[in-house]
């Protein structure tokens, strides 16, 4: 146990944004809502998974729709509360901590607010080890775990409690609440059990995330060696550096789907790497050959400051370095990649690993 | 109190398609669910509302969606239940009987079913007194009886409850489900107490449908006294008679929408009826100017048998009768206007009342 403390959060928030892999939320505004709810109540407790009690229950809070809308479209305040309380009430549960969902510039964020205002601890795991647009894609349902009952609601008060036939229908059930509540909206859902986080969370991944983060905040001392640093923690590769030369962007069925366009400076000069996204980088494509797929993380960053560039502000001209991390085994399995990889999204390639393709140059 | 047989629920359905205006369903599939539930549990109380406790509590139960779809969807019978026993668990509410949201073939008959497979009485009354496409057009909201707490469900076996601010968020969020899970869905709304439906409920409207029910039935022995027998009990008027030379009819967002064209004989020869449909005939105009207007009732009849024929099975090349019926008073305030008069749905018409246009002629 350790107490999760200012500078804490300011370095998970930029770290998590960093493995939201494009996704995730902005790490500005989910930093604002976690610092705010710790200076009302104080620091947060982060319990190591083998900290917590097997028959325990706890349960993840996060915003969910297209990050473009969550930006202009600010929680209140009192939904990651109401989504717990609902979600407690409606299971019978009583959740004595929470986690995050995935790891993303908001939704790494959103439980530590939560965290903060129920004075419950928060969990050093997630469902994802990275962002993803999707309910199903997630770890513990690889595991077996029930998306449902789950809650969600907007910040006018509406709410609802969904139980479904599996992910896939808790997905597209609260995908399209998601869209008429107005393109964003909180959820509470995969309320678990301890044993059901140890064998399915993501472990240390907050921790992780705070790593990476306290490197990206000093890189200006020597970006070299926090590059070299954050690549060694993450088992990352440099794939690409660049200036961005188009961004195609829209909002379609609740996400935000596009093509970001780079042409390639010092190393790669006259290479160009095109990212495919949906709310997350899916897809790195140089010279129009596979790079990166999903399920692997690829994540684009500012070319001197390495702070994530989340798909929803990433613009024209904005010089950047793109890095590529192996997903968890999990999502390499044939169960992980039918769940997240490149064919799900619509996507022509049977994936591969990206170490096996930067390898093949 | 009275016991409700094979031979009550054929009339009820029959008149309960007639009120329906167009909507509420296809009488032929909701008798058939009705008469399968009693064949198997009994026959159903139908409570006077002057029976009913204050203090206890009541819920309806419907089919939410286009008519169209409705009918090649067909409930596979445990979503009534489950409907029930959810919002009984959500609420803490024990529902000591049930009753129609609406008059129509399908939805007066959805009630009757669960109360045979749950062994519990019909109360005769509804919050209509006709049906309307969206949820908030109830009585009960009229009176400010909140529309939530309800529960939605599929014949997957998805399920939800939902919680709004108001009854039209409740609208939207069950539109949207009711679209996602493949156009029509189940319902429970309105829960209420016995006092609520003593001051919100359209009092005897089952037992109404059930004397004109009988009325249609017997009508081939003397058409014309069964006509004249109707248009006393409904207080109705005979508006046009004639072959229905065109049906422009479409799904959009969950609903049927349209235009049936009708050509006059007999007494209307050379005149023309236009009625503009939302699931239900919401607004007829004879030779271009406005004849009867939602939430007046428009009734479409079988020329001969005067069999209702609701809004989507009306077809080319069919010889009709059309009905008019004056509107509970509580929808020709100025709120039940705004809820559901012609500007509500588009038409630039003020309200004006059935019985005002039919004598300007």
């Amino acid at each position: 146990m350790r107490l999760l403390d200012e500078e804490s959060i300011e370095n998970i928030a930029t770290g998590a944004a960093f493995f939201g892999a494009g996704g995730g939320g902005n790490p500005f505004l989910g930093k604002l809502m976690a610092l705010e709810a710790i200076k009302k109540n104080g620091p947060v407790k982060l319990l190591d998974v083998s900290e917590i009690d097997d028959d325990d229950y706890f349960c993840p809070a996060a915003i969910m729709g297209a990050p473009a809308v969550m930006m202009e479209k600010i929680p209140k305040g009192d939904e990651f509360e109401r989504v717990f309380t609902m979600l407690s009430q409606y299971t019978g549960h009583r959740f004595v901590g929470t986690f995050p969902m995935e790891a993303g510039g908001v939704n790494s964020m959103v439980p530590i607010a939560l965290a903060a205002s129920l004075g419950i601890p928060l969990v050093d795991c997630d469902g994802m080890g990275r962002a993803f647009p999707e309910l199903q894609m997630v770890t513990f349902y690889l595991g077996g775990v029930a998306a449902t009952p789950m809650v969600i609601t907007d910040e006018k008060g509406n709410a609802g409690v969904i139980k479904t036939i599996d992910a896939k229908w808790a997905e597209r059930l609260a995908r399209v609440e998601t869209v008429e509540m107005g393109g964003s909206a909180t959820v509470a859902l995969y309320p678990s059990s301890g044993a059901q986080i140890k064998q399915n969370g993501i472990r240390g991944i907050v921790t992780l995330c705070e790593q990476v983060g306290l490197r990206i905040r000093d890189a200006h001392l020597n970006p070299a060696k926090a590059l070299a640093e954050i690549l060694e923690v993450t088992n990352g590769h440099l794939i690409f550096e660049g200036k961005v030369i188009d961004v195609e962007r829209r909002t379609e069925r609740g996400f935000n789907v596009g093509d970001i366009k780079i042409d390639g400076f010092n190393d790669f000069q006259d290479q160009h790497l095109s990212v495919l996204i949906q709310n997350e980088n899916l897809l790195a494509l140089r010279n129009g050959k596979p790079l990166v797929m999903t399920p692997d993380l690829i994540e684009i960053v500012d070319a001197d400051t390495l702070l994530p560039v989340t798909t929803e502000v990433i613009k024209y001209g904005k010089r950047v370095k793109v890095l590529a991390t192996p997903a968890d085994a999990r999502w390499r399995t044939e169960a992980g990649i039918k769940t997240a990889g490149p064919r799900y999204f619509g996507f022509d390639y049977d994936y591969r690993p990206v170490e096996e393709l930067v390898k093949e140059g």
